[in-house]
């Protein structure tokens, strides 16, 4: 695709560049009163380039906007008649909507409320209990020394750049974001090499430091979108919804931006409860809190979100999965990074043929991946609109291992819904280093095993009247050093007597003698190896899910008569946020005793449904029901039968009133 | 129990006044040298009146620790075992234990989550199912007018006293109420008269104004409990978490304090997505926030919390309810106001006669009533230790039309678990006025009805010229005035010819000539009713739900050899975090294959379940399974047969392998 849009960008500036060269001709040999047969020869031929240029133009708009010339327009059409089908039968309701609402906030109503108590019972069902995971619940209020040791309170931020007039706030990487992708797709006179450098920015826009971000700023003149006034230059603004614990005003506490935490600070409690055993899972569902600068994408970019996290806990010596021959086998879009650096597109790819080529770093990790695909599609998301994104390296934390987006094509693109990362040791070692409680597993040895062991011995006395008061630390400084520089250090007190040895505390070098410390490989017999276990996490955003079954589960059909488009959602009865409805056919009491019979047999089932004994006709009603996704319809026309009507097919059986009941 | 203790207290001093006369008496008897056997036997006198005043004094320590003389000690060394055995199996863990953890906040371990979710899932079952109500799901984060509509804003407060040297905070209320609670039940010495004068303050702690509290703790001689230092006035904190929405640092928010306040603002599209019909009910599960001073009590007290709440909206001119009489035959506890007010106990009583005489306001209230000890009692809380207590008039809020509360008895005393008011149209109205969107509902009647309806028509000509630019604040007043005012207005200017009247806006009356404003009564016809729905509702502390329901789960029963008390928690199987634990009874592949095939079965099944291969003894594995509260437990001790245990009874079936398979 990029490269066919690079050549019709080249062919539309040659064309343009012929175009401009015969309208010169034409004027010349107006100018010099050349004869008519000749000039009309040269407009025909201006025309003819005219045309020319114009279909290429035709052909580099429809490259740029996506195959389909009015493929965006499409799309935000068809956007616009779910989330109006949405709003109006209240699956989501902007808060405080009579209050005039507050950006990034959302209620979800009757019907969507129960799709998302689906939604969640099943994650608890796939997840939780199928793998016997550990679930925790957790305070969202959460104290700062969390935040500060899991790197929240300093890095959780977007860089925001103000109107310099009014005040406003935008996210300055969303301004940079939406010039470049205006100007590629409406611009259709830039040049390759402009176009070129205007997608380098969109793919390292992560990367982009303050100043560089505030440069491009500044290079492309843009300005505040609202008022056009000019732009401050970009600051960090942390992304945490701040509060105050206690009444004192001394304890600063923020509301949690994911529910990891919860767990982390929890490992030893949980990683004892497991009997002392790796790997296992513990999980949480709960809601985050993401302060935005400016939210948009209605439910996709929202302040407040239900987050369901689970963090797997292994050995990172051992990585396999027992289960793991259960996913492989499954077939699905995957786009690794080689594919997305050379601009290929995601390929179709055997799971198992993925994690043993080493394209996903461990089978743990490729079991998860492999469990959230069948999560998802078994919610009703498309499988041709998911697929697995791995991180390129710029986007991936300097400590991640490897980590792969579950992304789900709507309206708005791809969208990245669940986060599958091998975390490493980090999270685990961070609050270890920070509370000083060790979060670490143990592997005990059947026999002890002998281990050779780099062992450093400072002597004190010596240290102390070669440093005096600077002695305490030299000695932690030489105790703290790695295998290789310790080595290093040896050799040279070996061959020369004394070295150069660096003290950080200190800030400087001094000079170590060899009767200063002594240094030795030794072999010591172990009963256990201490260990800090790797994380695997795969991280559910619930609301993005939601949002993009709504769309994958809408379509529209004609209603009988022709005259109108009718609203569907295909949810699977797993996610319908009502399994059945019940209508007497018309209202009449004998109709009405066995609706509310059947109504009880169901009650008793545990089926939700809804009885609907208004005057509509049978049409209408359908028509109702399958705007909220309802599978099935029973309609009561006679004491002794019913039809049972399914939603997509339209099909009906006649089912006795006998045989449904219990 | 009141007059009991007040008569023994009066006999105590009694007793005290005739042990000191005694004892003067054999004072003066040693003294004027009186013969051996009459000071012997006014020694005997004095010993037989001090075991009698002992007498009296045990009879009092059991009176005030109700019921037994180590009462008191007895709850709290049955608190120590529970909570030990909760903290132990991590139901649930001091959240960020490992950083000290923060006071009032807890997280649900493994087990606990498990009885929450349960706890949770049968709610929405019990109510939001079965009586199809419209539940949503609505952010925490919420704007500051919201807040300020409800009174939050302004009222959400408790008083507050602060250590005048270290600043370390306190409950004004709770130092009183414990400096009284001790003197009452610790020093038997004091009078009747000043045992009466702090059960007086114990019962109105609620009403005491800042001064008034002030004044007391003064007059006690309350200082903090941790240093003995002097105490500040009392003032009010606000127990809102407060926040900032969006980047500018110009939007207050709070964490939400209930969830009410977001199905109250959602009125008026759930009343449509009703078909505009009354009664319906909405519901609403999800954190709430209260920043507690100083947090105690466990779980009983937090800073956040889960809430499940139900908003039942009904005519205020008919609150009967179609399914009354299913409930209306229960019989339970119920502790009405004059029970209350007259020092007697709860009683026995059927729901049906509370609302037929008039003890429940009405039939709605009633069947929540209902519905919340059906609820309770089949979660496991004791039938014997629930009961319905009624506000008092000084407790409930003024537009409260009727109020009670679930009350739970525990370790802790009587714990208010679930509030159920008929908070008539407060909150409604409240939203009305400070949006300005009407959250009203219509009543259409069958044919037009004549009513007489009050008109008010300002003349704006004549008004405008008596008042000039005040012209619009006068025609809004005359036009604002109730019926009452205008009707005497109009008496005053048929006699008078004028009159004056308050114009609010401007701060001053102004005289209002006849011909300048016209008042009459007139017959209209209108084809409906418009009218502010009240709202009936019934609110669940889920936590103390849990907590009440651990300790009314739990007894120990001594082991098998009879050397140790082990724990039980009797869950019935509907709220067990597990429902089934699958043992292999000894270490052998064949046994572990058949348990693999049983937690299959029961996967499928939707059975949550544990399979244990630790090599301990059975026994020690059903003490395990019995301290989490597991029902059943399958033993694997065959090919063919297995044992199932009932947890409580230690029954034992034998059941073939196939027929549990499915």
């Amino acid at each position: 695709m990029d490269r066919t849009e690079d050549s019709l960008r080249k062919a539309l500036a040659d064309r343009q560049a012929a175009v401009d060269a015969q309208g010169n001709a034409v004027r010349a040999l107006k100018a010099g009163k050349a004869p008519k047969p000749e000039i009309d020869a040269a407009i025909k031929a201006l025309n003819d380039l005219k045309i020319e240029k114009a279909d290429v133009e035709k052909q580099l708009q429809a490259a740029v906007s996506g195959g389909s010339g009015d493929g965006a327009l499409t799309r935000e059409a068809f956007r616009h008649t779910v989330v109006n089908t949405l709003e109006r039968r209240l699956f989501y309701i902007p808060s405080f909507k009579i209050y005039r609402g507050v950006a990034g906030l959302y209620d979800y109503g009757p019907p969507g409320c129960a799709v998302k108590s689906n939604v969640l019972a099943y994650w608890r069902q796939h997840f939780v209990h199928e793998e016997n995971m550990l679930e925790v619940d957790c305070p969202c209020v959460t104290p700062e020394i969390v935040l500060k040791a899991s790197g929240h309170v300093d890095k959780f931020t977007d860089l925001m750049v103000k109107d310099e007039k009014t005040g406003t706030c935008y996210r300055a990487d969303h301004l940079l974001k939406d010039f470049c992708n205006e100007k590629l797709q409406k611009d259709l006179s830039i040049s390759a090499e402009k176009a070129a450098e205007l997608k380098l920015i969109l793919a390292t826009l992560d990367d982009l430091s303050p100043d560089a971000l505030g440069a491009k700023i500044k290079e492309y003149g843009i300005t505040a979108p609202d008022t056009k006034n000019p732009l401050s230059d970009p600051y960090p603004f942390n992304l945490m919804f701040q509060t105050s614990i206690g009444p004192s005003g001394l304890l600063p506490g923020y509301m949690r931006p994911e529910t990891a935490q919860g767990i982390f600070v929890n490992f030893k409690d949980l990683y004892y409860y497991n009997g002392n055993k790796l790997p296992f899972a513990a999980a949480q569902i709960g809601q985050a809190f993401r302060n935005e600068i400016s939210p948009r994408q209605g439910l996709l970019r929202v302040r407040e979100f239900t987050l369901a996290e689970i963090e797997h806990f292994v050995d990172p010596e051992d990585k396999n999965h027992a289960k793991f021959s259960e996913v492989a086998d499954l077939e699905f879009l995957m786009f690794p990074r080689e594919q997305q650096m050379s601009g290929q597109s995601a390929i179709l790819t055997q799971l198992g043929e993925a994690v043993s080529k080493g394209t996903v770093n461990n089978a743990t990790l490729g079991y998860f991946i492999g469990r959230v695909y069948l999560f998802l599609t078994r919610l009703g998301i498309d499988k041709d609109r998911l697929r697995f994104r791995q991180h390129l390296a710029n986007e991936m934390a300097h400590y991640a291992a490897d980590c792969w987006d579950a992304e789900i094509e709507c309206s708005y693109g791809w969208i990245e819904c669940v986060g599958i990362a091998d975390r490493s040791a980090y999270d685990l070692k961070a609050h270890t280093e920070k509370s000083g409680v060790a979060l670490v597993a143990h592997e005990k040895f059947a026999e002890p095993r002998e281990v050779e062991k780099l062992v450093i011995v400072p002597n004190k006395k010596e240290l102390g009247l070669a440093f005096k008061g600077n002695q305490k630390m030299v000695v932690e400084s030489l105790e703290a050093m790695g295998e290789e520089e310790a080595l290093q250090l040896k050799a040279a007190l070996e061959s020369k007597g004394d070295a150069e040895f660096l003290v950080c505390a200190m800030g400087k070098s001094v000079i170590i003698k060899d009767n200063m410390v002594k240094i030795s490989k030794q072999k010591i017999r172990e009963n256990q190896r201490v260990f800090t276990p790797s994380v695997i996490e795969p991280s559910f955003g619930i609301g993005r899910i939601i949002y993009c079954l709504f769309e994958h589960s809408f379509y529209t059909r004609p209603s009988k008569a022709g005259d109108e488009q009718l609203n569907v959602f295909r949810f699977p009865p797993l996610v319908a946020p009502i399994k059945c409805t019940v209508f007497p056919l018309i209202q009449k009491p004998e109709y009405e005793s066995v609706a509310q019979l059947i109504s009880r047999s169901l009650t008793v089932a545990g089926v939700s449904h809804k009885i609907d004994i208004t005057g509509n006709t049978i049409g209408k009603r359908y028509a109702r029901t399958d705007e909220l996704g309802v599978p099935f319809a029973i309609t009561v026309d006679s004491q002794v039968d019913v039809t049972i009507r399914e939603r997509d097919s339209k099909d009906q059986v006649r089912v006795s009133v006998g045989e449904g009941g219990n």
